[in-house]
Parts: C-alpha cells; sequence; structure tokens
C-alpha cells in the first residue's frame, strides 16, 4: 500500500527527530494536540467533535512524563518494524503483548495494562495524522454486509449479492478495500444481526436496490469507516436503523458526530449527512407498537438526559420532541416487536414507505 | 427442505391429536420429556449429557398449568403457519412478539416475558424431536470461516478460500448448507476474532489445510452445528483453541458434553471427539509465558472448582492437573500473549508443533 509508505516515512522522522534532539544535548520532547475533555470541541460549522488547538508536550528527562514517552516511542517502533514493514496487521491486545517488557536494569515493566499502549497508539494517530488502521492496528471485528456490490481484498474478488445466509464478514480494517462494482441507491445500517437476518433472507438488498449492513450493539470502526467510504466515494446516503431506545440514538450519534473518545479521528470516521430512519416515537404510534413498550428504568431516564443534553442535539428540535416523547411515554420499544405485524412487515411494509415518504430524523 | 415437510407434519398431529382430546370430551394434555436438573443426566456410554427416561404433563385444565399448555400450542402455531409454511426463518425474540397478545375477553397477555416463549420453543424440541433451527427459530449470528471449502447456500456458490481478509460471515442456522467440496485436514476453531484475523492474514488454512472458524465469546448454536457437520459429514478433528482460563475451557467442555440449558439438544450439537489444543498450562510453561500471567480473581476460583467437579472431568486425570496448574499458579494466559514472542509465532510456530506433536488434551 502506497499509504504504508508514507506511514513508514512519517514514523522515521518522528524517531529521527528524537535523536536529533538527543545529540543536540537538548531534552528529548514530544509535542501534540493536547487530548483531554479542556480541548474537545464540537465544531458548529463541519458539525463533529474534533481537538481544539491547545498542544501538550511530552518531555523525556521529567519523572511525570519519561515513561510515557518511552511508551510512546516504543509502539512507534513495534508498528513501524513489526506491522508496517511486515505489512500485517495486529489487535490493539497485541501491541500490547509486543511492547510489554522489562526495561532491562529494572524491575519496571514499560507497560503494565492494556490502557497504556492504547492511549500511546492514540498519541500516534494524533502525531502522525495517519489512523489506528492505517497504522495496521484494528479493533475487533465484527457484523455482517450483503447488496449489489462487488469488491476486491487481498487478492480475492467478492462478490457480496452470492453470500447465501451469511453475508460478508466485515474486517476490522476496511481502508484497504478495493470496490469494482457499487450498484445502490442507500446504504441501511442496523445494530440487529437478527434484522439483517430477516431482511437478508427477504431479499430485501436486492428488491430495494441498497446495501444491508449489521453490527451487534455497538459499531466497530471497521464498519463505521465502510460507512463512510460509501458516503463519501459513491455519495450513497446511509439510513440507521436501531430500536427506539436512548441507546439506539446514542448509536446514531456516534456514527454522525463522533465520540468523546475518539475526537482525533472525527475525520476519518464521523459521516455527518447520515439519516435515523427508526424506530421513532412516531413510528411506535403510527404502527401502534404501544403494547410492546418495556418500561424505562432510572439507568435510561439518566442516559436519555445525557444525550438528549449534547450539543448537536440540545438545539435541534426533532430530536427533543424525540426524547419528549420517550419520557413522556416511560418506555422504550424495540425493532422486532414490528414482527407483531407479520414476519416480513419490516421488509414489505415499515422499510420501503419510509424511505418513500423520507420520513427521515436528521 | 425435505425437513420443513416432516416437522410441519409432526407439528400438524400434534394440533390433531389436542383437537381429539377435546372431542372425546377429555381434558386436553401434552406429554414430554421432563427438563429440569432432576432429570439431566451424565451419559457415560455416549459421554453427553441428555434427558433421562422421567415424563412430565400438562393438562389444560389445570390453573397451573393451563398458561403454558396454551403457549405451547401457540408456539407451534406461529412455527406450522408463519415459519414453516412461508419458508421464512425467526429469532427467538421475533417469535416472542408474534405470540405476544392479549387473550381475547381477558387483561392476561399470552406471553409477558420472552423466556416464556422461549421456554415453549424448548418444549417443542423435546415435543417433535426437531432442533429449533430446524422448526426455523434461530439465535444470534455470529462469527467468521475460511478455508478450501466451496459450499451452496440459497442458490448462491461460496468458495470459503476467496473472502478476502472478512471471510464468510456464518448465519444463525447452518443446517442448510449443501457442502459441495470440503478440501481439508482439520478445523480450528477459536473463541476470539482478532486470532482469526491473524491467522486468516497469515493464511494458516492455506498452508496447513484445515479449515478456521471464530465466534467472539460464546459459542453459537450455529457454529456448534457447524462444526458438528464437517466432524460427522467429512469425518475431520475439531481442535479448539481458547485462553489458559477456566471460561476458556468451559467453551470447550461445552462444545464436547453439551450444557445444562441445552441437555435435551445434545444429540445434535455435541460433539463428543472434540480435542483441546491450548492454550494449555505446559504451554504458560514451554513457550515462557509466565510473565504474561493475570492474577486470578474470587470469580475466577469459585468456577474452577465448579467446571473441574463436572461428571466429565472428575475422573480426567489430564484435565484434572491442568485446573492444578492453574490454581497453583494462581493466574491465566490470554492466546495473544503468543503475541509477545513474534506476530505471527502462532500460526508459524505455536499451532503447527502442537498439531505435528498431537499435544491434545481430550
Amino acid at each position: 500500500m502506497a499509504s504504508d509508505t508514507k506511514s513508514k516515512k512519517v514514523l522515521e522522522d518522528f524517531g529521527n527527530k528524537i535523536v536529533d534532539q538527543i545529540k543536540k544535548g537538548k531534552n528529548p520532547q514530544i509535542e501534540m494536540s493536547l487530548r483531554n475533555l479542556s480541548n474537545i470541541v464540537y465544531d458548529t460549522k463541519d458539525k463533529i467533535l474534533k481537538l481544539g488547538n491547545k498542544m501538550s508536550s511530552r518531555e523525556f528527562f521529567n519523572v511525570a512524563h519519561s515513561k510515557k514517552f518511552l511508551q510512546t516511542v516504543e509502539v512507534a517502533s513495534v508498528i513501524k518494524n513489526e506491522l508496517l514493514s511486515s505489512g500485517k496487521h495486529s489487535s490493539l491486545r497485541d501491541v500490547f503483548y509486543m511492547v510489554k517488557r522489562t526495561i532491562p536494569g529494572t524491575n519496571v515493566n514499560l507497560v503494565d495494562d492494556q490502557t497504556e499502549s492504547d492511549k500511546a497508539i492514540e498519541d500516534l494517530e494524533v502525531i502522525t495524522d495517519f489512523s489506528r488502521e492505517q497504522l495496521h492496528v484494528a479493533a475487533n471485528k465484527m457484523g455482517s454486509v450483503a447488496g449489489k456490490v462487488i469488491i476486491e481484498d487481498k487478492g480475492d474478488t467478492i462478490d457480496w449479492s452470492r453470500m447465501g445466509s451469511g453475508g460478508w464478514s466485515i474486517p476490522s480494517i476496511t481502508d484497504e478495500l478495493i470496490f469494482k462494482k457499487v450498484n445502490a441507491k442507500y446504504v441501511l445500517y442496523m445494530e440487529k444481526a437478527a434484522v439483517f437476518e430477516r431482511l437478508n433472507e427477504d431479499k430485501f438488498w436486492e428488491k430495494n436496490d441498497c446495501i444491508i449492513i449489521s453490527s451487534q450493539g455497538q459499531t466497530t470502526r471497521g464498519i463505521r469507516r465502510l460507512l463512510q467510504r460509501l458516503y463519501e466515494e459513491y455519495k450513497l446516503p446511509i439510513y440507521v436503523l436501531t430500536d427506539n431506545d436512548v441507546y439506539g440514538f446514542y448509536i446514531y450519534s456516534v456514527i454522525k458526530y463522533g465520540s468523546i473518545a475518539l475526537a482525533h479521528a472525527s475525520e476519518r470516521l464521523t459521516i455527518p449527512g447520515v439519516k435515523f430512519i427508526g424506530i421513532t416515537g412516531d413510528d411506535v404510534l403510527k404502527y401502534d407498537l404501544k403494547k410492546h413498550y418495556i418500561k424505562l428504568d432510572e439507568k435510561d431516564y439518566s442516559r436519555i438526559k445525557q444525550v438528549s443534553e449534547y450539543a448537536w442535539f440540545k438545539d435541534n428540535k426533532d430530536w427533543q420532541r424525540q426524547f419528549k416523547l420517550m419520557k413522556d411515554a416511560g418506555a422504550k420499544v424495540e425493532i422486532q416487536s414490528l414482527t407483531s405485524k407479520g414476519i416480513s412487515f419490516i421488509s414489505e411494509s415499515y422499510l420501503p414507505e419510509k424511505i418513500k415518504k423520507k420520513e427521515f430524523l436528521e
């Protein structure tokens, strides 16, 4: 990959800069954007969470910094020499084990806990401006995809419309997939694998010229990047389908605006144009799903308060209405309650109607 | 599917028998094997957990039985009319919503909680001797597979050796897959998706003529059935690769002997010949993984006690030795700690060596 050559070069430059400082007898230091809450801002123009302008500096001859300094340099070395040079990829957990060792002549481990190597990797994302995936480090893989799309990956040509009842299993890194043919009007992303199986069995993607993608619960970075690429490279609308609960709303929120933990990666992961297709509080009334209400508990209420106060939701009338509908009902509703109206109601009525009438929340 | 015709017939017979009882003025009743702990036995000959000979009876005119009676009949009706007749499949959650409604003329819901419809489905597995999958009801889908295998599924021909970095996404129901070509010496099943990605990137399945399968955490019924079919239909050895901890041992235990919750389905899901490849306590010593020890906590110790006393482990010297090694070390070790010896140590050294030397636990 061309980007591998570039990222190797950037990491080499990073190392050479430190060597130069040492040769000049200076205290080696690493500069990067500050990555704590005080420097995470909601960019109202781009409509994403991102890092502000504050910088932080890490020095080797500073008792409070030296261990983190070493961790960052060691992780950079592992990424360059073990991953980028071999073309191999690894998980966050693997990097932790590759870095974990006792510093010679001491009883001190370079890292004791995975959060330390994870932080160092995030630092390197900020320092190099390459994503974790471009540095060959992945999170867990999860999720399936089906649709009239042909891709090329690791020399294999893969037709997402010929994957039977399973679908193609989405890898943790989707940056390197090559799209050969994309025949779709939109992408439908759902939080539940069971809903994917329903839509796949009904050949929803074939009948409606779309791509269906599911995870199970949270959206992996591999899926977020895949959605983003389809949105940017093929201008496909992305519709998000979740339960009518605050956790579903949050899944949409993260895909669209980013998350605090990954604010530094927002530009590489968020999709400002994504739309929420349902289940909305209005759907619950229209499709007579009130009998499938599940009572909210304390945790739900406090999460609703928290999410509804996010910068991008707090002045959004449509979303505030949704939060109010949910609080007034004192209840949430699952996607699968639509099954009570017929096993294929979701693929034959609910989704086609909502898409035809453009009933989306933004 | 031929089995759909048979299962429909069995459900029809089930319904007709009840109608006959009603016509004869009898109290309608359903008979089936008792499914509680008192009737779950470890069959030392077949080496699986199964139901004993005790029977239970459920009567309509019995205040303690009538609701469960109705639930069983209603779920049978939904399965026959909504699923088997249409050829469609659904999740346990979907069945719950299809059955959930108020009994006319009352304020009583037929089911209030999914556990009720789940139990009714398990009853029907026992009554009809068809698996939940054969009755078109699935659990969640999870996991990926790669290898030199060609299957046919829903009219698509799928080559598991041409799936790029993702693999084929395993559906929740694998009973209906048709194997067209199976070119493998064994199957390697692992609990972690990240390990699958490592082995897949290294083309381990190609270099070693095997099939690699992963889930994430617990093994789904779809994967268990897939492993069993490869074991029975192609006589392939199955090797299980997990962390060196009691939860990993339990994953192996369930695949091999079954679980209490699904004792009635043991014969359809367990694989008596499955072998445990690692990580063993001996591997930890041999491969110098002691520095990656993770301390056991109270929960680990109590789970070790529980699992080590299972009927099939308690007289097994090799396994008792493993439990003892773990307790003596007071620590567990993850698969990924092998990465500390090199990113591809697992695929180039650890696994090939263990398989060549036949270092398995049974």
